[in-house]
């Protein structure tokens, strides 16, 4: 076995936190001796053990001199646990190889020093590509302190989200669908805009099994959502916060006494200020947000700069209709010249549909 | 080498005849005796020698118990060549390995139990599957006695093929638009709506080194085209089709006098009878044709069911604009379940965009 090798244990390891840690990252640590593995763990929880405690707790026998893989550097600050360096110090680690570096500031590249500066053997950037891939969410929210926004949608191949009726049930097929679950347990937080609320009444959930629900963010300038809403109606269960510019203490009050919170920005052309609803969420610590908004709302994220990533299903079907909608409304750009370009395409067949994935 | 190596080399000499042969199949052909090559051929322009023949002439020695490789069954009757099933007999060879049947009637099969008759070894069926995908155009002519219709479009991830102020140059790259080429050059017509004409104003030739113009359709229900435009002013050097339910008299001899052709549909909500058309071209001997119409020739294209198969390009970029175009307008299906199904599906990267490839 090599060093790639276990550190691809690893980051089987890490990937199994999904939807749990955020905003941490996810992380695996796997301990090897004399080409054993002797310990191996991963970061399961938000608040809990880091992977490489983890990995020490379930130790069989004592990991003198023993090598530690890890996918991330580790951590060595007090943060909600202590530091990971001095967990692999005391326990006579001897050598410790790394796949990402830490972006966090408070972190980046002292690990690594206090590591060394105790005579441990450190190999750093095995299978970094692989292992940084792990946490794009993460490298995200550390570096711009605003949530990592998925812009979501399911299309034809002639671009249409939505007959011209509106009717939309459904585009793509039953393991595209069950595979955009797995997108919500991997984001903190879903946002869509009022009107996608008052079509659809959605729910806005994550239907997994051990899966945890989003929160949900509703973009509703003037507070029009019905109180007689899925949304609204569940609030108490699910954390739900509405995003707006109006002033109405009557709505506002309505709002609360069910449950929902109430985020108000300045208002850009009288609607919700997007770039600044991202900065107040990154405050409240949400690092990732669905964004399964219709046309209107799509266009107004990618204007106001905030869309990190595009998820675009394409089902092998088409609706036609000049007024059917497309993912992306608003008033679009002038001249080709002037287009919105995307980079990092990868494609996925997912069932019998395709997934598109882009950043921006 | 295998029966399947030697199938190989007869395929890749069968595509050399890519838009010089229709609506002849595209056939290879290649000799071998004591695991030697001895001659080799293809069907290389319409009207001339089929590939068994072409092979025949290139021997280097007798072909005197040797086998033949053909992708397709020889054919047995006279059309403009003497059939080639005699050519085999008369030069003794002892083994025909064939790829794809004959689907046209007047063959189908009689080839194969002619040579039988004289003895002659018959393996059926290597590499079918490969064989039947040089010439799906050919396969589909013959049973339907109607061109083989391919819809090419090109738009961004959010499925627009021009931005809301109708600026369309370009959406795709380079590669993507020089394989464009190709297309024309493999398909016998091609058509496009008077709207597009009138918006771009275009050659619609095929601009491939060594290739051949595609056959112009253009369908104007009015007759509206200016004389002044490319399409028209070129008439005279090619081959150009007015399709058009007007019989304004003046208009009709304006449009002959510059050299296009006219043909006349029953109309079909005062439009052009796309299925009359077909069966029109068909009898025309047009196998093929490219269909890069605007959104509404589009959807009356797929109404009308003579699409056969969608070329879709992919942009890996974001116009918006609820009022951009989409690659197929009109009105639309009511709901989902009524869409139109691809089948087929197949995902080719073209430089830096998409083409994804479905059949109707």
């Amino acid at each position: 076995m090599t060093d790639e090798d276990y550190m691809r244990m690893a980051i089987a390891l890490a990937v199994k936190g999904e939807g749990h840690v955020n905003p941490n990252p996810m992380v695996g640590a796997v301990i090897v001796k004399d080409d054993r593995v002797i310990g191996q763990g991963y970061h399961e929880k938000y608040g809990e053990l880091h992977a490489e405690r983890n990995a020490i707790a379930s130790l069989t026998e004592s990991a003198e001199n023993a090598t530690i893989y890890v996918t991330l550097e580790p951590c060595c600050h007090y943060g909600k646990t202590p530091p990971c360096t001095s967990a692999i110090i005391e326990n006579g680690i001897r050598r410790v190889v790394i796949g990402s570096g830490d972006p966090n500031p408070l972190v980046a590249g002292k690990g690594i020093r206090i590591l060394r500066e105790h005579g441990i053997e450190v190999t750093e950037g095995v299978l970094k590509e692989e292992c940084d891939a792990v946490n794009p969410v993460f490298f995200h929210y550390i570096r711009t302190k605003t949530p990592y926004v998925t812009m979501k949608y399911a299309q034809t191949l002639d671009g249409k989200i939505a007959c011209f009726t509106g009717a939309s049930k459904w585009v793509t097929g039953e393991e595209a669908r069950a595979y955009v679950q797995h997108m919500r347990n991997r984001h903190m937080a879903i946002m869509v805009g009022a009107g996608t609320v008052q079509a659809d009444d959605p729910m806005l959930n994550c239907r997994l099994e051990g899966g945890r629900n989003p929160v949900r963010i509703i973009c509703d300038s003037t507070l029009r959502t019905s109180m007689d809403s899925k949304i609204v109606k569940t609030a108490g269960e699910i954390r739900t916060v509405f995003a707006t510019v109006s002033d109405d203490p009557d709505r506002i009050e309505a709002f609360q006494r069910s449950g929902c919170e109430i985020i108000r920005t300045t208002p850009v052309n009288g609607r919700v200020n997007l770039k600044e609803l991202m900065q107040m969420l990154g405050e409240q610590k949400i690092d990732s947000v669905l964004l399964e908004g219709g046309s209107t709302l799509n266009w107004s994220a990618l204007q106001a700069g905030i869309v990190t990533h595009i998820s675009a299903f394409l089902a092998p079907k088409i609706f036609g209709g000049e007024r059917a909608k497309t993912a992306v409304g608003g008033e679009g750009v002038k001249d080709p010249s002037e287009a919105f370009g995307l980079k990092n395409q990868k494609i996925t067949q997912i069932g019998q549909d395709l997934l598109i994935d882009a950043d921006l």
